[in-house]
């Protein structure tokens, strides 16, 4: 296994698996999907869910290649008509989501997942669906929508024209249909508030949300976590809201209720760019590019002297 | 020339020769620094000062095996009693700083400045000074303490008690002292003021930098740039004094005169871990590090896995 080159194009994967009991398919998913140049981040099975998530990253020839593989196992493994789970799922491999993390944008990261769609279709002959960015059909970026009624529906409804698949077959083996796309990376992160009272985090939450009106790419919840108000957060699309516009936001429709931002967290991970956008920010730093961190700096110059050796 | 291994320790160092008008000889000591896993981030020479700046960065052991190889080129091919330049200096090798950029303290570059000067001494038999956080004597922590006179004068008083080196013998030859010590990154920041009047920008300056009763580790000068009143500060110490302590700092003195921060530029490299401090200060994010950035996570995972390979 090689590391991966930052200096080039770099693309994240979280493909969702219909198998969260039986080791041994896990492993020979996990096995299979790391391919050379395929960094495997994470993995997380659920029992209940009788579904595993495994995290990669790479250039996207690697990952894409990665995907084709364990996307072929888990067809030879896993069989729907058998499958018993709370998550809802259409397929074997349910979803392989494509994530621009470096020198890529989200509109080439959906031409990549057609491009899987197309070679998974054509060589493993599964139905494959299209979703979010990388939807051709607009009732399609949902993905909730494409995966309504799971796959016992899609089995009956397959040969209707809504149903039609995008690549392959509109036909249903044992292992079901693909739902590949494209998405930005999703940002989790909670604001803690000085209050214990639940109502103005739900309020903050119904404020900030886009299906409420909004900000752009926003998701959130108010919660009360061990007695302190929460607004819990997924930013869906970093890129439209910063988290220097959320952050300020919250504070002000705080202030608004006679309280304030104690504290916030990060689930998970964060692009750099995320990051680095909200200390140029708040710092008022012009010119800034993530090449001026020395740690970066250094990086490229080892990547630079390793390509010309 | 091989990339290093980032998730180990990581030290750069700067150090100046006395030589920027030949080219052949600035080309021999760039050649010989460059050791087996030393990046060369940067080079700079000047005709004036007579004098080349060269940055390079790597593994401690790495690093120092370059600076003793560029040390022994300058010794060969630099003769003090024949150098004229604008800038002071006491040797070929006239300074040479260590800088702590990842997983090692200020105190470890103290201790390797320790081992490469007893080394320069041992082998090349030239007189060494220990200064700033490597300095063995109160009065060697100075720079400009040590070089006082130059190497002129350090010719006549060597054999005195006070010059005597920290390490080789107490003779100056053709190739003069080397000064080796170890410091903290240096960040140069530079604030804009909504404002023409470079008197504000000089009482800012005055009541944040250090040597008037300010902010640790901070050098501040109020200038006019472009008829903008900028105060320019060299941060020599950024974990004592945090980039957004500067800023808050600053922009209220700035409301005190009227006026505000309209933007700040980073001369040069930031250290991640400033950057990533500030972010998460004005973020209010708890329980932040390094590699809840996905970048950092992918190179951490590939150089795991290269490591297991």
């Amino acid at each position: 296994m090689t590391a991966p080159d930052l200096s080039n194009q770099i693309i994240e994967s979280v493909p969702n698996f219909s198998e969260g009991r039986r080791p041994e398919v896990i492993e020979a998913i996990v096995a299979a999907i790391q391919a050379p140049g395929v960094l495997l981040l994470d993995q997380s099975s659920d029992w209940d869910h009788n579904r595993s998530v495994v995290t990669v990253a790479g250039s996207p020839a690697a990952v894409l290649e990665g995907l084709f593989r364990a996307v072929t196992v888990a067809a030879e493994r896993i069989n729907l008509f058998e499958h018993r789970g709370q998550h809802p799922r259409l397929g074997a491999t349910d979803v392989v989501p494509l994530v621009p993390i470096r020198n890529i944008t989200l509109e080439e990261c959906a031409d990549l997942a057609a491009q899987l769609g197309e070679r998974i279709g054509r060589e493993l002959e599964l139905p494959v669906y299209l979703y979010e960015a990388a939807a051709r059909l607009p009732e399609r970026r949902n993905l909730a929508d494409v995966r309504k009624g799971e796959f016992e529906l899609l089995v009956q409804e397959i040969d209707q024209p809504a149903r039609k698949p995008d690549f392959g077959p509109a036909r249903v083996g044992p292992a079901g249909a693909v739902i590949a796309g494209a998405r930005q990376f999703l940002i989790a992160y909670n604001f803690y508030l000085h209050s214990a009272d639940v109502a103005i985090a739900k309020d903050i939450a119904k404020r900030i949300r886009f299906s409420s009106g909004g900000l752009p790419g926003v998701k959130a919840l108010g919660l009360l976590v061990e007695g302190q108000a929460q607004v819990s957060v997924n930013l869906v699309d970093h890129t439209q809201t910063p988290l220097h516009t959320l952050m300020d936001k919250i504070m002000e429709l705080a202030a608004q209720h006679g309280t304030t931002v104690e504290k916030t967290e990060l689930i998970g991970l964060i692009p750099e760019e995320a990051i680095l956008k909200a200390a140029a920010h708040y710092l008022r730093l012009c010119d800034f590019n993530r090449l001026r961190i020395i740690e970066n700096a250094i990086q490229a110059a080892g990547e630079k002297a390793q390509s010309e050796a």
